[in-house]
């Protein structure tokens, strides 16, 4: 199939290049690598086997590309307000449009906009950075979940997957509304904690009283899923989240990178939507609520 | 009638010196101002006229002092946990132990350690702090609202009323519960919110966020004193606390003047204690239990 990819970062490069690699038709919309890519192609560090793509679609315009079976969107959901003039030349009446993006209400949003594409929800597990221009550095995991938000072609969805998987990628098929809620159950806490506190998730599980503010947090995310009828998304889960942060090496979340280096936060998907949706669905979520303050307090002063 | 001042500090040195000034026989009990004091006196370095005290009734030790009629406790409340060995041999069976600290729950837990002695809240509105040895530097306001806990002598209540309006202190009589969380409906959000995002009042209330997050604090704190039954303290009191700070020039509390001088801060006496307070009445703070859980991880990071 032909697939465009739209944010050639850490992540569109990665699963981009490793589709371009198994064969896959792909076009790829880049802003500052541009030039640099179209004469040099596309190089992955990876674990996994290190591997060069020499000639690449690439474009800085997507006006300029072809209409594709599958359109990867791999941008920060910040610049997700440019969709509606980006994603018109690359759709065709059969388009699935796979948002590869943090946090909660993206589909819900796009769809809006596009009330008559097919989406899909992809959910990245990947330690990947982009490291100098046409490089992409893959430290470690690499698997996606895949999750049908309003495809009606259930063959084109199962042969996205197919496609995913021939080209070495670990791809899950879950259902949407479980696998957005249970990500934010890590996501919101963490992203949003490391930054308002200027710290790691392991001293954030070290102290006692934010320990239990992290379990709070998580447990807030849990009630709205609840609330909005989602399934498996509980206590159990909670504690699991707890246990794999104990044990996670400490980290970083791309919240706390991005306020680290001057980028906006994605405070609008990760905390902002997700509040509003379970506020409007009857369930408050107030020390989220709290710490989306703090976090539009903080992006303010950590502009440059 | 003879005062003893437990804590000879920027409040405890001020009101003190200002009754000893009119005539009142005064013990302070100092720490590390102690022999400079003895030798020196105190000095006053006032908006409203500066003054000396040259002879001055210096202790390093309450085993030295007198039994006294009234006892000013102007410590700061992390210190309370010593007043159980320091009070005693000031007391005589009329004593009058006049708390003059910060936050909610000090006379309930100094009440417990000694069920008979009467007490009584001060609540300071000044500008004050201790610059160097023996000197109390004053910039501005200085009145005290006193507030009877457990003071069964009435005569002696108001005698003490009497002697600091002659003393020039401007001297309010206030009920006890309405005065402490009416206090807590500015102290709470500000002292701690000035900490943990590391800013100051007027750029809390600047940015639309956070301006909205000092509401729903001051909002908690308003909830729960009516959940307690108390009167007086209630959305218009938020208004105007805003407002008021709106006016003010930008403004550092004391909570984080003691963070960014590493000294500990009264986060039991300012949060802990009135959340418990408020959860065992059946209402919780969630948003202010989060300050509270944040400002517990940055105090141990804090410290020297």
């Amino acid at each position: 199939m032909r697939y465009a990819v739209i944010g050639t970062g850490a992540i569109g490069g990665y699963y981009g290049c490793k589709l371009a690699r198994s064969g896959q038709e792909l076009h790829f919309l880049l802003r500052s690598d541009y030039e640099y890519v179209k004469t040099n192609g596309l190089q992955v560090d990876s674990c996994d086997g290190s591997f060069h793509i020499d000639r690449v679609n690439a474009y800085d315009n997507t006006a300029d590309m072809p209409p594709c079976d599958v359109v990867m969107v791999c941008l920060k959901s910040v610049n997700n307000g440019k969709l509606k003039e980006m994603l018109p030349p690359l759709l065709h009446p059969g388009t699935l449009v796979l948002l590869i993006q943090n946090g909660i209400g993206v589909e819900e949003d796009v769809q809006r906009d596009f009330p008559d594409v097919q989406l899909a929800a992809g959910l990245a597990f990947i330690c990947s950075s982009k490291t100098e221009p046409g490089v992409v550095s893959h430290q470690c995991y690499g698997s996606i979940n895949l999750a049908n938000y309003s495809c009606r072609d259930e063959q084109l969805f199962q042969a996205v997957v197919d496609e995913f998987r021939q080209a070495g990628i670990q791809t899950g098929v879950v259902e949407y509304q479980e696998a957005r809620w249970k990500k934010a159950v890590w996501n919101m806490p963490f992203n949003g904690m490391t930054v308002a506190l200027n710290t790691r998730t392991d001293l954030l599980l070290k102290n006692p009283a934010t320990r239990q503010l992290i379990r709070d947090l998580m447990m807030e995310v849990v009630g709205a899923a609840r609330h909005l009828g989602v399934k498996g998304v509980d206590e159990a889960f909670v504690e699991k989240m707890i246990s794999m942060t104990d044990e996670m090496t400490p980290y970083s979340p791309s919240m706390k990178l991005d306020f680290d280096f001057h980028r906006r936060m994605e405070i609008h998907y990760l905390y902002t939507r997700p509040i509003e949706i379970a506020r409007q669905a009857g369930f408050p979520m107030p020390k989220l609520e709290m710490l989306e303050a703090e976090l539009k307090f903080l992006e303010v002063r950590g502009e440059k």
